[in-house]
């Protein structure tokens, strides 16, 4: 990705998007809890949801508002799930459509809702309609780093991104917005991200393409390896850099891999910023027959507790790495595996080297590390991001009060 | 079960078996590291092993010896699991038969193998040599207690049981040993199990009521989801009551039931001494379609980090046990959902109840405590028993030295 370039502004730098993170009372701290993200010309939408069978009811709204494959709007609160609140909450996410609508001047099936916090509790529905019209009074063309703060919740810092890429069409943005920091309850802490992009993609395109990339960003990450009931992906293209895309030219791929880049970055973030997380940890599997084997392994790498706690301590402890793969049911050839860790080879044709156990240490200890499982029976390969196992994950879940 | 018994002896507590713990060499600490089983008469054999595709020596060997549904003995060192060592590994788990078989005068194929320990370090195998003979010599009818001790490796004590079994045909007796905490490494703590009875059973449907029981006992425990390379549990069956027993009988239902009894008692005692546990969680879902998908569901809520630190932290969180079973893939209905925590009513047709938290909180401290989920799509049920996850977990595996 040569040409990228990192700008300002999140959600919105492509142009013509506004945002707005406003306070609706919903949180009892005060933080920002209401954000809405606009596109101020017709945009095409794609989403991806939880694959969890318990699935919270702006999810459900929003799969409905997304048949048409067209959006103007994301809004959304923090501070309150909606989540397991029976046929009010229904009604209370399709009202937050509405009052959006309304305040917007769009239809309701325009606006596609999420929420994220405290499940099993009624939203606080009009604190978060007067939000709600705060927030379209608020939206600004720089108001996308506000958003990002108000769909924050036990997050401690916000994530943003927005890239500029040149193709030879000419300039196209993305830019994009996410909270996370591992499945805590009742808070669930949700997986959020919010993209835009000014090139134009016809909606089927642009779903399909996001499927992908998720799968590569989004869903290559762990903390706990829970799945809430309201994660949620949206991705809005309005094309007003002028810029029409679709699959098979050069632009396309520049905006494939822009969006890979982007939803990566966030994912890396959300990682990092995992509870109670020291480090960053890449687990790259190699020599799978399929790819979707080797994301099976690279998985039960990264859901390990053992490999998460022996990384906190920075233990090269191999005999934990290899045991995660054997268990996650993908094909191996236990006489031709490889392993290095922090990029030492520990492993070598099935055989334990001898190796520096204290350079691979020190070299564990950064707050970026990884390692590399080669299966030995193939050429696909994974990389899913994870984060350590730390006495700071027990305390802030064991004593998170309900 | 109301006549079942419970006696001492363990292993040795049915008749015509010898049993001794020695020890050889292979623990720096000088702890009993080498366990002896024999039965004196000629014994039907049955064995179940680790799912893992990385499997160590002594299982690929007593896989093969099994293969004639016939043992005399049972040969185990601690300290060294005999793991990812070559074909030296094999080598030496067949010489540890061989040793074994002279030093007892039967066949090397009527010797079972099981290792537990170090991975990818060479067995010490003059001192295994050595201190099998010393097993031998050392055989006695009350010696089960020692063997249990001997097969320990991270365990804080040994786990035993004998029942002793009325049946119409006469009384029978089952005994059993067992060791596993988690998976540590690079001991990877593996879990091994060694059950005796002096009933007499055909070996087929001994194997496959073994494979039953262990699928309701040890294959329904977790401590952190993880599956050693080593995991093993071996059942003999030397008739020497007298009484020979086949399905369809009452005497072999008292049989299946003692067994059951036997192999679940062990299994929460390795909960129980799970790493760093303070509590033993029983996991009981109901109104499942199926089976297999109740067992799906209780061991997705079992393995939960979030449900696990929840419990440590004796925070009635349902939010958490909810999004466990929503992701497992198992069929619900969110609608029908029921949940109670240690006894109380939380969760009925999907909405929360209110409930006295201090009381449930109180209900959870206990050192046995257990939640229900009915998912509310079906009749079938299963049960898994989990502990909880703390800062001690954490600290033992981060600090774990290679």
């Amino acid at each position: 990705m040569p040409n990228l370039r990192l700008i300002s502004g999140a959600v919105t730098a492509p142009q013509r998007f506004r945002a707005a993170g406003v306070t609706a009372g919903i949180k009892p701290s005060g933080s920002p809890d209401l954000a809405l993200v606009v596109s101020d010309a017709p945009a095409t939408a794609a989403g991806v949801f939880t694959t969890n069978r318990v699935q919270a009811a702006p999810v459900v709204v929003s799969r409905e508002h997304l048949a048409a494959g067209r959006a103007r709007a994301i809004v959304c609160n923090s501070g309150n799930a909606n989540c397991f609140t029976g046929s009010q909450g229904l009604a209370n996410a399709r009202r937050m459509a509405a009052v959006a609508a309304e305040a917007l001047g769009v239809a309701p099936q325009e606006v596609l809702v999420a929420s994220t916090g405290v499940i099993g509790v009624p939203l606080p529905i009009e604190r978060i309609d007067a939000g709600i019209v705060a927030a379209a009074a608020a939206l600004s063309p720089d108001g996308g780093p506000a958003a990002a703060r108000a769909i924050m919740t036990t997050d401690t810092r916000p994530k943003q991104i927005a890239v500029a890429i040149p193709t030879p069409e000419g300039e196209i943005r993305i830019g994009g917005i996410a909270k996370g920091v591992g499945m805590i309850a009742p808070a669930m802490a949700t997986m959020l991200a919010f993209l835009t992009t000014d090139a134009g993609v016809a909606s089927e395109p642009l779903q399909a393409l996001l499927a992908e990339v998720v799968e590569r960003s989004f869903n290559a990450i762990t903390v706990d390896g829970d799945t809430s009931t309201n994660d949620t992906v949206f991705l809005l293209a309005n094309g007003a850099s002028g810029v029409t895309l679709g699959p098979g030219s050069a632009a396309w791929e520049a905006f494939a891999a822009g969006l890979v880049q982007v939803c990566q970055s966030l994912a890396r973030e959300l990682v990092r910023d995992g509870e109670g997380a020291t480090k960053l940890i890449e687990v790259r599997v190699t020599g799978a027959r399929t790819e979707a084997e080797a994301r099976q392994a690279a998985h039960a790498i990264a859901n390990s507790p053992l490999v998460k706690t022996a990384f906190f301590g920075n233990d090269p402890n191999w005999g934990r790495i290899v045991m995660a793969a054997g268990k996650s049911g993908a094909d191996l050839a236990p006489e031709r595996l490889r392993l290095a860790i922090a990029g030492v080879p520990v492993v070598r044709d099935g055989e334990p080297l001898p190796f520096d156990r204290d350079a691979v240490r020190a070299a564990m200890c950064r707050p970026e590390t990884d390692l590399e499982l080669d299966l030995g029976v193939g050429q696909a390969s994974a990389t899913v991001w994870t984060c350590d196992l730390t006495y700071d994950y027990v305390r802030i879940n064991a004593e998170y009060t309900t």
